[in-house]
């Protein structure tokens, strides 16, 4: 299978697979810039939490190079005049990069992990630090799709065979450096040759199920029938889905997890019926800093996503439409919550601690926790 | 208000708004056989349980007449070799009208109800017939709004000031002969001068939300927000919906519900959440002869309704698609039934009994039931 690269670096500049046309097209957006990156986050070229930090971290590479082109060689050998203003436009950038999209906390993240990197450098020269944050970069990226197949090993431990598996969104390769969370587990478990079927939500309104998820799973091959979200309560309650599985944007301290509209009502259907209700997530989706999901900001993104089709309206002139990207879902609906470090099942607020501080450790010790 | 006509009897032949360009066209399909009344049930150009019911009605009362044509004047006279063929012409076309779309049991009820009137005329001249069929199709019309106003004052009992009410699909004046039963309820309290918000289910995959009940809550002035299907479970959780109200394609006899798929999902989510459940709809939707919401059968839809838009495709080609039109709500999720004969609070098989056979009566003894 021909690997699927949402997010490639040429060396100058970021090549981002434009998930607004496909499955139609196959076409690549070239940023140069930190506004052009900008711009792709905000207009969903690239979206998936874990694909954004990746994409972040790039963009603040792109932001310093800008910076660095404006000064002449020996201006910026003098680190003295030099490195505050560049620190300073760094931190910035990476301001105004985080208030792209609000929710998912894998943006902060790739940005907070490259400023620490330049951070730590304020004593090199601008040189040193372009060839840093590059490699900085990289490794965001490397170790993304390293810390997705960790998931996948993981997640497909809970994977029958002949499984169905419900999914929504697209928590795949497309959402990530590459080979997914939700999807990472379901890529795992077909490897292994578990005979599996999804069910793909299609997921109003970007459409990520059907356009996205969907053009995954055939390019592995993968049994797949797509459905409208509301379809997935039918389907648990006639007992054909074993379990349900997607990603996060952003899991609180207390193991409640922000993920794509719809995802709390799947749980809410996944415990009245009795099914388990996992999501897959890197270590880097979790923030500690908010206390429960209470906290964390749901982006409302523009009605006209609901309202229009491609231009076509869907509805009547003047009407008034609500588009939460995001809910938040209760840590007590959750099964398990699987990460790079294992499976961390019922999660709760004690469990979340000692995930945070022990990770790997947590897991030599608990087997598959 | 202009009201809104969905069936306007010409005397002649049938029009029905045509209900997949709406809102952009407000165009209306001639029906002159049976022939044309089943095309346009099967391709949804009239829905919603009641207004099908009305318009079985009429496509019988159109085959009556393409069959009477058929025959010179002394020939239909021969009511001894006449009427036989012609009850049986109707019979046929009875079943062939009940199977243009399996769930709603509304459809069964009005070719029932018209198909006991040429029973019960079978001594009489065609003439006759044909003047009492096309009487009985208007009665059943009229019937049909006469009882959704009782709903709606009924319901509108259950509606509190400042309510934000959520429905689901298009249970308005455009599926049923005018007024609807849900939207009834929300009309009924708007008018007796209750502040009300409705959040609207856009309701893939044919939009009744956004294209229909959007198009009628406007036409009343009734404040209103668009939501896709996957973000009613947020605004429940958030405490922002005060009940929710939907109609019924079919009702078992334990009172579980057949109606649009997402109900289930609905119901699951406000009983999770607290929030009233509610159905509205007339008791020709009562089915007792189903025990319960496992003998109903669920229409399947094309695949094409979930893929593609106005031609258009919306997931990768050979996408394989599962389109339920409809889910089944089990009777203990669902907080009361409102139907003309009143308000039947937590419905099981006993008070379905009750209702089946008391009816008026039932609620002049209960007060609201």
């Amino acid at each position: 299978m021909e690997a699927i690269q949402p997010i490639i670096w040429k060396g100058t500049s970021l090549q981002l697979l434009d998930q607004r046309l496909l499955p139609d097209e196959e076409r690549y957006v070239e940023c140069r810039t930190l506004e052009d990156i900008q711009d792709c986050i905000k207009k969903m070229v690239v979206r998936g939490a874990p694909a954004i930090g990746v994409t972040a971290a790039y963009g603040l590479l792109l932001a310093a190079r800008q910076f660095c082109e404006g000064y002449a060689p020996d201006e910026k050998e003098d680190s003295a005049s030099f490195m505050p203003k560049f620190l300073n436009a760094l931190e910035s950038a990476g301001i105004s990069l985080k208030a792209t999209r609000p929710t998912a906390v894998n943006l902060s993240w790739g940005v907070e992990r490259v400023l620490n990197k330049i951070r730590s450098l304020a004593e090199c020269t601008s040189s040193t630090i372009l060839k840093e944050l590059e490699d900085e970069a990289r490794l965001i990226f490397e170790e993304d799709i390293a810390v997705n197949k960790k998931i996948g090993a993981w997640g497909a431990t809970l994977i029958g065979d002949n499984y169905t598996i419900l999914t929504h969104c697209n928590a795949g390769a497309l959402a990530t450096a590459g080979y997914g969370t939700a999807l990472g587990v379901i890529r795992s478990a077909f490897y292994q040759g578990k005979k599996i079927t999804v069910y793909a939500d299609e997921t109003r309104p970007f459409l990520q199920g059907s356009r996205l998820t969907v053009w995954e799973l055939q390019k592995e091959g993968i049994p797949c029938f797509l459905i409208v979200d509301a379809a997935a309560g039918y389907y648990i309650n006639r007992g054909e889905v074993n379990c349900i599985i997607v990603g996060a944007d952003r899991i609180a301290a207390n193991g409640d997890v922000a993920n794509k509209i719809g995802t709390y009502s799947l749980a809410v259907l996944a415990k009245e019926n009795d099914v388990p209700f996992y999501v897959a997530a890197p270590f880097s989706t979790v923030d500690m800093s908010v206390s429960s999901g209470k906290e964390i900001i749901v982006e409302e993104r523009e009605p006209e996503e609901i309202t229009t089709f491609r231009g076509l309206p869907l509805s009547p002139q003047g009407v008034k439409a609500k588009n939460p990207a995001f809910d938040i879902t209760p840590a007590k609906l959750i099964s398990a919550l699987i990460t790079e470090y294992g499976i961390l099942h019922s999660p709760n607020e004690e469990k979340m601690k000692q995930l945070a501080t022990k990770r790997g450790e947590l897991f030599e010790c608990n087997g598959t926790g």
